[in-house]
């Protein structure tokens, strides 16, 4: 079973969720299965007040931090795995089975990280802006004739997995899971998002795309630099060759 | 991942539930997984009629059998499995933790078994009679300050399991989880409840019980054969055995 260190080092984050059934249901597994940290985004602010008085989940949900935007609620994350049915949509990231998910998890919180699990809101799951900010997606293996599951559902069924099967041996890994050093922390998001905007902002300072293609550009850039799982000393190294050029560019 | 031959073979039985949106619930979790067979015990008629409208799970209960007592319901299974916390109960019978229930429900319907997982009503759960009717008890690990898990969420944690990880090879398992011989089909619940009848009926005959004993007597019997994992020739012969006895007795 995962230690309590262990999950006080994982976020569960719930973009706009709408039902506040659901996120009283979300809060309930979350106190089942002993997480302690919820993050919601911008929630329909009604909703979000019905749902505080959710059985058995009352001081989670009074607890919970409220953030304006998904970057914003990851921040501190080193990891962040979307969740949502993927019958429609073309993953542009690496999608792992929920079993082989624990393992990867306990790797990364034994490597001083901090994780998100990330679920969009009922109707239509995470937008493409919001997926392009995860490392990784997570698929529950449901049936192809009715595979989308209701949300307080699959929070239970993923925490349950994380409490359950998170002791797995991170040596068992395979080896293309990241590069990251075992030496130094991995990358925070908040980390990322600096280098992003660093990137981004050289590019449009040397004029590398045309309008039309900037929103595109910027798009695989939040991607490429979530595959590359650098580690903190080297993301900063890489932040600060980017502003020196930014710099060199506007003179 | 389960085959759908072996999906046809468990039953899910939820006895007299309560509130409709957890009925809904639980189907759209089996649909999620693929399990087909839901039965339902003496559910309180008006929410049961508004539960069949649940999203995405309506041919799943407009087809749900529906009896009186746990008993019908379970009568052709060969292995009854109960759910709920054991907080304030002790158990009189042998539990298993959710993890290790997969291998064991595998290892019956290898053998031609037939497996139904039954879940109480929401406030109280499985009473001590319904309890005496199961094989065995499953636990779903939850956090001792909130072990208390919401019906649909454990309906969709208990068949995420099974749906998962009911592939492990049976002959890993345990030796100790009942002597059922492998050439011979395990017993239904119909044959230990006719076994039941006949050896409460020799009791009687015999004035084995005085009257106030009858009912602890009758509830130690049900739990002592379900104890004995019987082969279903084995209940057969036994049941002719005590029916013969009964015959003498009473002559």
């Amino acid at each position: 079973l995962l230690t309590a260190a262990q999950r006080d080092a994982i976020d569960l984050v719930l973009v706009s969720p709408r039902n506040p059934l659901n996120i009283g249901a979300a809060a309930r597994a979350m106190a089942n299965f002993g997480f302690p940290h919820l993050t919601v985004v911008a929630p329909f602010e009604a909703h979000w007040q019905e749902a505080k008085s959710a059985v058995g989940a009352e001081s989670l949900l009074q607890s919970a931090k409220h953030e304006k935007c998904l970057a914003e609620a990851v921040s501190n994350c080193t990891l962040v795995v979307g969740t949502g049915t993927l019958a429609h949509r073309r993953p542009e990231q690496p999608v792992l089975p929920l079993p082989d998910l624990a393992p990867r998890i306990a790797h990364e919180l034994g490597h001083g990280g901090r994780a998100a699990l990330v679920f969009g809101p009922e109707k239509h799951g995470l937008t493409r802006a919001d997926l392009a900010l995860c490392h990784l997606l997570v698929q529950i293996p449901t049936h192809p004739q009715q595979p989308s599951m209701n949300l307080g559902q699959a929070v239970a069924v993923c925490l349950y997995e994380l409490a359950v099967r998170s002791h797995v041996d991170a040596s068992s890994l395979p080896g293309d899971i990241g590069n990251a050093s075992t030496e130094h922390p991995p990358a925070a998001m908040r980390d990322l998002d600096l280098l992003a905007a660093a990137v981004a902002d050289a590019m449009q300072a040397a004029h590398y795309s045309p309008a039309a293609m900037q929103k595109a550009n910027r798009h695989d850039l939040e991607l490429l630099l979530r595959r590359l799982a650098l580690n903190q000393p080297d993301a900063r190294r890489i932040l600060g060759l980017f502003r020196r050029i930014l710099w060199r560019l506007r003179r």
